[in-house]
């Protein structure tokens, strides 16, 4: 038996975004104004893969491979399509000819919007090395019961089969499934994923790759990886501020690290650890900077404004008399005396003087936030707006907490937004007035 | 006869508070973070006062008891409670038997919500050590009208009648009487106090205590102490202002202290003169602190806020961009890019962004509160909100000047509030708004 | 034939500022906190006129002749009165005994609401110092298509006639005339204009002194003076920003000049170019000043807040945590934590906090104006409001792009204002709220 060969990454990055609305394709989110599908793929080249497979769709696959191609050290790539959003076993099916080329080299198969510890991986790959298993799955070692797929597992740590939602006190282990499986049969893999489909009777589910798991853990030696570290997966807007949380905190005790053509004004004033400040980011006089934080490049923070714990993306201006506190700023947005906390803004948007993005309930209860008809327990009790791009917000305009607002609107002077808004809309306010004359003066 | 022995301190703390709404009782309102009560009685401990008797209500007195024990080289005491609020005359009766066993010793009846010079204190002291009256008054110099009770006195300083707000002009003397009285024949003045309880036809007022005084100054040489210091009542919630002004003005040509644990950020800006910071308070980079100022424990006055003329709580925060100016500010509250002026703020209450308590009429006129059916000329062209324990005032909200805001009550963003609002209520906006489809973007 | 004399200046200051509401006359805006009608006699009095007639009208003669004396060097002048606004011709024709007594002394008319480079006066000095010509009119090189008055010139540079408004395509020349008309023979001139005015079909219109123009042009040498300087005309009040952009631009490159008894406090920072601050101004802490820039004499900036490119009168208080940007601000002018730009603001203004001049469209496009019945483009996209003397503006109000509020009035707090209010009005929101009890207490 020679070495184990390096697997082939799969990353899938074709799911439709849509419960992100009002922000767009998670793989293109920036933290450190870079995209998540460019940060993830380069911590995967810097783990040694250099065969790389991208399931995109047909929106994002040429900004994908334009990420790609700009990814130092990037190897071999291909990126399939899928076209329609059809589920994790179709998405993997598309690799049938690949995987046949390549001889059955083994693959590792993650999701770009999953975020784990690198040592996550590391550890994947780790257990692969001992060569002991057909498959492995890491799987997360949760305290308090989680809605998701726990694994049923023997003493040795090899998975038996898999409960989906079992409800609390009826889980089988306390090993949640994590979507970072290294399958070293991957034909085996699709030709049961492949019967799965051929099953018409089970054809309204799609959870075939599940299926197709579970029968081959009767026959194959699927390893459970088990992993304490922070899982944190973009499924709605709010989930963007939990993984700027996690990627600041990797900063958070480095030395500030501020461009060579950054300016920092003389009364400015920058935390000496956790902040970095790109190339041409002017910090003007009275600005404070609280770590962790990151100020993209060229932005502005100006006079006597405030940004801690955010991210500001590229050529945004944080304007005078500005709080940024805990949130996600995109590129080229413009603020200008507001308060922003706990909110994600895309590129593009602006808020008017004395806007506002209310973060806290008056009963400081946990935030819902509208999916669909369902009001979701977002489970944070500070969470301000999530704002689509382009959108401008007007003066002294309030957005309530967990509230959306879609993208190319815009919210007039003075508006109490308490509901989502959609895209492309205008909403004004119906201010009574009385007038009449002054007769003091 | 022996030297004179020192009274017995009388101090009444059983008045109910309602005219101080939505503060709640007047002997636990907070100066220099320390209960009025205590405030109080350390004043007079150290003028050599060591056998005090509280006269209290069901409600305070065993938070009195509490302040008691607290203050250093107490001595003796006693507190009564006052069952029922019937008057000063029924207080006064409770001393009968701690004045009999004390053999009738003298006794210097005070009122714990009168804030006088500890030179008023003295003179009365030193007055009554030349040993020449039975009774001792207190009585303020006044320059112009003041509906209060004016004494008749004689050539030598004696009084011979107390006339109840005489109207302008009628005034027999510009003496007014205070709270202050020290009586060396206390068994006279009670049984006085009793006779008068008896005189069936009078129940309908309860001046019973001024009614036996007046009596009694045909028969004892009352000696009348003229005044010309300071002095502030507080009745209306507004009066907390005039006494912190009166106490920040005894530091205000002190040299800044900051006490060692606290932190004061490199580009905050402190006046040399007339600021006390608590252990443990932060002053955040390019917040400043205006004498006279007073700074609670653990406060934290956050990034380019401002406090001047005010006193901050304990472990309140006065956030980012926030300013206090002459405000009266309790525990642990919380403002945010607020602007809060000539206001009474209770313990535990919160602003959200861009709140603010309007201080000042467009027209300039004198503010007006209302009182029951009536509405108060509180005599201020600056008066800002009262606001009472644990409410929430929503982001953008103004309180309008004079304006009393109930305790636990939720004020939503964006309301003027206009009238007084009950403890325990909520306020919200109904706002009507257009949405329709942006045909411009 | 001797060296030509220096002319007379007559400067038109007579003309009614009716389209400059809610601003008042235009001579006495302030730049610099000085009377644009002084500011501009100082500039001719420097270019060596010494003889000076000024056409005022009944309501700023008074005024204007105090101007005039405080004017170093004035010389001698005479202040005549138009009584009605009757035109340019008619102002002219008060001269006609001013004139005989000189002799015919030429005469060089300009207008007061006209602000040229100086270098604009003496182009047209020195060309009549070549005595080649028997008027010289200054003309403006415009680019693009300006609706004015254009001149028929031959290859001479002598102008042949005027066509008003030709429509874009069909300019005779690319120079439009500027009221800057030198004339030597200002008898012939009058007389002219005195025929004028007796052909009575023609009462209609008052374009009596360009006819007469027109008329002598055909038998007198009018000589053309190019000018591809500036040309600021203050007719509309957003006008007033232009010129102070004007102004301001001359003092940008200056070292940043500090009146010896004005304040500038620690941690305040000020550009080292391009500002003035007059006498006893006063620069509080974290307050910064970026040039071009002036702060007039006993003005405070407060705290935290920021002044850039903008005049700001004596005795004005820009107040914590404001920002004022390319804005014109009179005397004694209050704010207190607003966003004030673009704007340009009348003496005794004063805002509450957190009212906001709002300078943008959410849409971007350009702003309009009310004048009269029509909606005119003010050619801005970034305009504030304009808001006349003593006016009262409430906390958390807004004022919309381009509004003009007038004198004496009173915005409500929370106010909207989306129209252009009358002088003398009160405005106020009707605020339909609900109020219930806090069950969650």
């Amino acid at each position: 038996m020679t070495s184990a060969p390096m697997p082939v990454l799969v990353i899938l990055a074709g799911g439709i975004s849509r419960r992100l609305w009002p922000l767009a394709d998670k793989s293109f989110i920036r933290f450190f104004d870079e995209h998540l599908f460019a940060m993830q793929l380069s911590r995967f080249v810097k783990l040694g893969y250099n065969d790389i497979i991208v399931i995109a769709n047909s929106e994002n696959a040429e900004l994908i491979r334009q990420d790609l191609l700009q990814i130092p050290n990037i190897g071999k790539f291909h990126v399939l399509v899928q076209l329609e959003p059809k589920g994790m076993g179709d998405a993997l099916l598309l690799l049938k000819h690949l995987v046949a080329e390549s001889g059955n080299r083994p693959i590792y198969v993650v999701q770009v919007h999953d975020v784990f510890d690198i040592a996550a991986h590391s550890d994947v790959l780790n257990a692969y090395a001992s060569r002991e298993g057909v498959s492995y799955l890491l799987a997360k070692q949760v305290q308090t019961y989680f809605p998701g797929g726990y694994l049923i597992v023997d003493s040795e740590m090899r998975a038996r089969g898999i409960v989906e939602k079992p409800g609390s006190g009826n889980e089988p282990s306390n090993l949640v499934t994590l979507v970072a499986h290294l399958h070293c049969d991957p034909s085996s893999l699709l030709s049961t994923i492949e019967e799965e489909y051929g099953r018409s009777e089970q054809s309204s589910t799609d959870d075939h790759y599940e299926r197709a798991m579970t029968r081959l853990m009767a026959i194959h030696d699927f390893r459970v990886i088990p992993y304490t570290g922070v899982w944190c997966a973009i499924k709605y807007p709010w989930h963007i501020l939990d993984v700027m949380d996690y990627f600041l905190s990797g900063i958070s005790e480095n030395e500030t690290r501020i461009a060579s053509t950054a300016q920092v004004a003389d009364t400015a004033r920058i935390s000496p650890y956790g902040v970095v400040i790109e190339e041409g980011a002017r910090i003007m006089n009275g600005a404070c900077i609280v770590g962790p934080s990151f100020i993209g490049s060229r932005a502005i923070v100006g006079n006597n404004a405030l940004v801690r714990g955010s991210m500001i993306g590229a050529d945004s201006v944080i304007g005078f008399g500005s709080e940024v506190a805990r949130s996600h700023i995109g590129r080229n947005v413009w603020f200008h005396t507001n308060y922003v906390g706990d909110s994600v803004i895309a590129d593009n948007v602006s808020f008017g003087s004395g806007a506002i993005t209310a973060n806290l309930r008056l009963d400081e209860n946990r935030i819902g936030s509208q999916i669909g008809a369902q009001k979701l327990d977002t489970g944070r009790t500070k969470l301000g707006a999530m704002v689509g791009f382009g959108t401008r917000v007007g003066v002294n305009a309030v957005v309530m907490p967990g509230i959306k607002v879609g993208s190319d609107s815009r919210v007039g002077p003075c508006v109490i937004v308490k509901n989502d808004l959609d895209d492309g809309s205008v909403i004004v306010v119906k201010q009574e007035v009385d007038i009449f004359p002054n007769n003091a003066k």
